[in-house]
């Protein structure tokens, strides 16, 4: 299991290349919901995601360990293929990413642009086992996106900063899609702050975690889920992460609707891009700030502000803005 | 005519209400341009624009000096009511903002959750009339959006801070819409650092700067134009910004085109919400480096990210971010 100190050592060796971001607020929105909500903005980290973190560790591990590292492998279609990329030209090691075909030129682009080699598969079967067999070569090494101690630890990297620039935070609100944000946070929470309630949204439309919470069990979706949250349409959670989601204070799944309403007034509020993944833990902030009975501290965790095309034009499609959020609907 | 001196007194004076924005880059935009940009980020400024700059210092210097103030008024469709409306709020004065009718609810909510009073009136001219007719009542202070030298002062302090914030900065690249912004940045440049060049850019459907320039006169559209650009939509510059705007360095009118193109781009590259009156500057930046011979830092003010959905819907209406931004087209 990792510890607090895990997380530490892992901000010790990331910090010189990632960015400390800043807390943002809504005087507008906290005067709406009568609360202090703070924004978290790691859509403002370097690859335009928290990703940076986990993969920004685990590359420093491999490129400063004893094992033996002549490539880095990875597959995503999201922020960890670019976050690999970019921490393996940071320590200049070759990655090489697989993707699937239909991902957004400019996420392929993106990672290109980071020097890594893009391979790309038909479908996420095919990625896996192409990962799988390369993953066999001497010198290859694999990072998986959530379920990997490295990454993990990387990612609570983000509440170390956040109990350095907030004081007394009474809840800290994420999204969950592998667990990894939600369990490297909880380990630094459950260390510095433990009466800090820690929460996590997933979509109802890839309620994998929320069905595995709720059985004890990993479940695991049996296609990919249509989702908004593009972040969050991982099948299932990881083993490693799990145990952690199980210590979570509380957890809620967004609608689709609820997420595309979030995405418009963040974007609005906030002058920042944000992903819908990001936007959705207002879900959970706001049921639970509805059952507080006083005046709470909230830092939302944004996770990431990479947003493609066809989620753009479905998050605009209809116009949310023409009344203030509310708690009492 | 002001002198630095009168910008460094409002820095003081705004200061403490104010934020110090920060600076950001893009490192694949970068490389891919081949220069060091730098973006002022005055979107995420209070109101969400650097008229709060302006608005709070001309609010400061009424509710401080000997001018009989019992109510402030101005008129505006965009930042500027927003901006007046939110220091009248904290110097408590009562603050009235003329708007029209068709005016988007986003920005008539934003200016009433400031604690001003909204009149709207059916167009420009009715408004134009109104706050005439009112600005004579004794006890009423009626804020010009830019031809108001507190204003323009005010809209300066941003270059003080870029001059704090970033060492040798080559050019300063800032949108042209009633000339307050360039003209308070001017007078801070040419005073730090006379060699950085000032350069405006101007939508090429609202030229009424660019024909005022190559005329020597002030140049007034005869209708509001129909361009993305919606902050600089102003129908003449004022005979107060208009000797500031004779002595930029270069001026660049930018088409429809590119300030869809470079919103997308920056609004993707940098995670900011980002007005499209200000990613228009980047077609200047571009226009410029095409014919410097040496590497150069440039910072470009982004000067607001408050967006209406008819703006939205047209600038992501196609996909400009399949090819990557190049000096070389």
């Amino acid at each position: 299991m990792l510890e607090f100190n895990d997380i530490v050592e892992s901000y010790e060796r990331i910090a010189p290349y990632i960015h400390k971001t800043p807390i943002f607020s809504s005087q507008v929105l906290n005067q709406w919901l009568g609360h202090n909500i703070l924004f978290k903005a790691e859509c403002l980290q370097k690859v335009g995601a928290f990703k940076a973190r986990g993969g920004c560790n685990a590359v420093a591990k491999i490129a400063a360990g004893s094992v033996h590292a002549e490539r880095i492998i990875a597959q995503s279609s999201g922020n960890h293929a670019q976050a690999v990329a970019w921490a393996a030209q940071r320590f200049n090691l070759p990655a090489t990413i697989f993707m699937p075909e239909n991902v957004s030129q400019v996420k392929a682009q993106a990672t290109k642009a980071y020097g890594a080699e893009v391979v790309f598969k038909k479908d996420r079967k095919a990625i896996d086992d192409a990962v799988e067999a390369k993953a066999k070569k001497s010198g290859t090494v694999w990072i998986h996106p959530y379920n990997d101690e490295r990454v993990i630890a990387g990612q609570g990297t983000v509440a170390l900063e956040i109990f350095d620039q907030v004081n007394e935070v009474d809840a800290i609100v994420a999204p969950c899609g592998g667990g990894g944000l939600l369990s490297g946070s909880s380990i630094v929470s459950r260390h510095l702050s433990p009466s800090t309630k820690m929460i996590g949204v997933e979509p109802l439309e890839a309620n994998d975690a929320a069905q595995s919470l709720r059985t004890g069990n990993i479940v695991s979706l049996p296609a990919p889920p249509t989702t908004l949250a593009d972040g969050a349409r991982t099948l299932s959670v990881g083993h490693l992460t799990f145990p952690y989601l199980q210590q979570l204070d509380s957890f809620f799944e967004a609608s689709e609707k609820s997420i595309a309403y979030w995405t418009q007034w963040l974007t609005h509020l906030l002058k920042l891009t944000i992903e819908p993944t990001s936007a959705m833990a207002m879900f959970g902030v706001c049921e639970w700030l509805k059952v507080q009975q006083t005046q709470k501290t909230v830092v939302v965790i944004l996770s990431g502000g990479n947003i493609d095309k066809p989620s753009r034009d479905k998050i605009w499609s209809t116009d949310n803005l023409s009344q203030p959020p509310s708690l009492h609907d």
